[in-house]
């Protein structure tokens, strides 16, 4: 690979428009891949994305718009996949061009829901892409604020440091701080732990649990993170570093995290289906929550949270039990 | 002192009345000392503060109302003061009545501003109590949630962990789950160095930082909280406990916080002065910020948020300016 490498970004949706937005602050052109021609012509022509943050104006010019994946991996050297984990098998699918050639960086926060693995693991396992190039792009971070170019915090992981410098340089700039670290593993499965956390969090609020449990709930959340983190991956990290701690404070107190509001609706009474139904669309945490809960029947951390929002989305218990019973265990 | 003590809860505010009610739960009568005889003529007749936590009434056979500091502390063995620290002096020079025989609880967040001292010092130091006499109440937890009888946690600390259980035991109810712990002094900073993060946090709110970068303030807060902490008084503590992260959490994302409120008025453009004068009153923070200060001159714990509130604070320098450096120290 040359000194330039070239990029490519993977998705439609907000957080995809919104590492479109910060590539484009530092590298010449990027491919981008979405699956809606429409969206695609609606940017070529009106330079925004028609359904996310379409408050930003992007140069056409620097983009390389597809809606062909193979196209867009072929042009590329580092590949961000930002789209639901939902999706993601499906999208890989239809590839025709190799990877393993590729350094792959994963910027969706869930598990993979055919393989039950995380994003990263999945590419290694599935892909064959070396560990060493395998990365992670970690908040905490809100796609609309980066869009308004409020000051974020980015958490860049690859076992490669270089690797990893490289990508915060590309999407670092005067809004954005970037920060490196070799955890692939645990900042990627504390990005999905999280969702789950901010499922907890909307449900306790949809009973009418208040802000004081709120803050208990939290602080009971990162301790268990911590402990189901050192069991998949045990090596030395700062559980309140921001791409931890950070990540889970800025989805467990966002009313308009997808996971939260999910949780909320199931507080209030609705089925997992009607809530589904409702949001037309499935939160990531909800297919997070079955995979943590399997991975950790082997790992056996101690996680009465994880192990409370698992019984109300797959074994149907009643949420006011489940959290009464929950709320003995916490402290 | 005989196996039914007697208690004593000092202050007419809402974090009081809501101890007073807590307590009311379990035991059969509470002195309960406030400055206004109007209040407590209010009380005596109307059954509810007509000040703070208004919905909250109380069965005035359980009570004993005075305006004079020294019939109530005569009549108890317990006292719990919970009145802000900038009055605690004032309040403390009326007393005629000796204290050294009494078990001291603070429910006070904040450091005596005359002494620079955490309010178990100020006691230790000036009123001779034995430490194994002195504890703390602290949350997370707000009192107007305490008074709509939603789930909160408490955390007792106290070195003699059977006058710690006993005020948890007098403590709890349905809504009210307490922990007990010997950490006095850790719990005690933490309390109030919690007031200075949330004037930080409102701090950022006010000059237009995101939810982005709260996350992340908050996430370099508790490590340096950690720090800081753990210079002053060195022992095995788990900093995400709800004593600690909780409490933090409960005050610096709640839009309610005298402090946070304070920062965000600061962060504004308003002066101390006028921004104090526009609160009526004085955020505990506000020393806080000066004592904590001052104390790690000689501790030096790396606290540059801390550092940053104290140079806009009291040293008048820019907010906009100050935060912009902060911004590039966390991570």
């Amino acid at each position: 690979m040359d000194t330039h490498p070239r990029f490519a970004v993977i998705g439609g949706g907000s957080w995809a428009t919104a590492i479109v937005k910060m590539l484009c602050e530092n590298v010449e052109q990027v491919n981008w891949y979405m699956r809606s021609i429409y969206a695609v012509e609606h940017i070529k022509k009106q330079e925004h994305n028609p359904n996310y943050l379409s408050s930003v104006e992007f140069n056409t010019d620097q983009l390389k718009l597809s809606n062909d994946i193979n196209v867009t991996i072929q042009n590329a050297d580092y590949i961000i996949f930002a789209i639901p984990s939902a999706f993601l098998k499906r999208e890989l699918d239809n590839l025709q061009v190799p990877l393993d050639d590729k350094i792959i960086f994963s910027a969706i926060k869930g598990i993979v829901p055919e393989t039950s693995l995380i994003v990263g693991e999945h590419f290694e396992e599935y892909y064959n892409i070396p560990y060493e190039n395998i990365g992670v792009i970690t908040g905490p971070c809100h796609a609309e604020e980066v869009a308004l170019e409020r000051l974020s915090y980015l958490t860049i992981a690859c076992a490669d440091e270089k690797k990893a410098q490289l990508m915060a340089d590309c999407l670092g700039s005067d809004y954005i701080t970037c920060k490196i670290t070799d955890d692939v593993t645990g900042t990627e499965y504390a990005s999905v732990l999280k969702n789950i956390y901010a499922i907890a969090a909307g449900i306790a609020h949809g009973l009418g649990y208040g802000d004081n449990f709120q803050s208990v709930l939290m602080s009971n959340a990162i301790r268990e993170m911590k402990k189901f983190i050192k069991k998949v991956h045990k090596m030395k990290r700062n559980i309140n570093d921001s791409a931890y701690l950070g990540d889970l404070l800025v989805t467990g107190y966002s009313v308009f995290s997808r996971n939260r509001m999910f949780g909320n609706m199931i507080g209030k009474g609705y089925t997992v289906k009607s809530a589904q139904m409702e949001m037309s669309m499935i939160a990531e945490g909800y297919y997070a929550t079955e995979s943590a809960y399997k991975i950790n029947k082997d790992k056996r951390a101690k996680t009465p949270i994880i192990n409370a929002v698992y019984s109300i989305l797959y074994e149907g218990k009643n949420p006011k039990k489940v959290f009464k019973k929950l709320a003995e265990k916490l402290d």
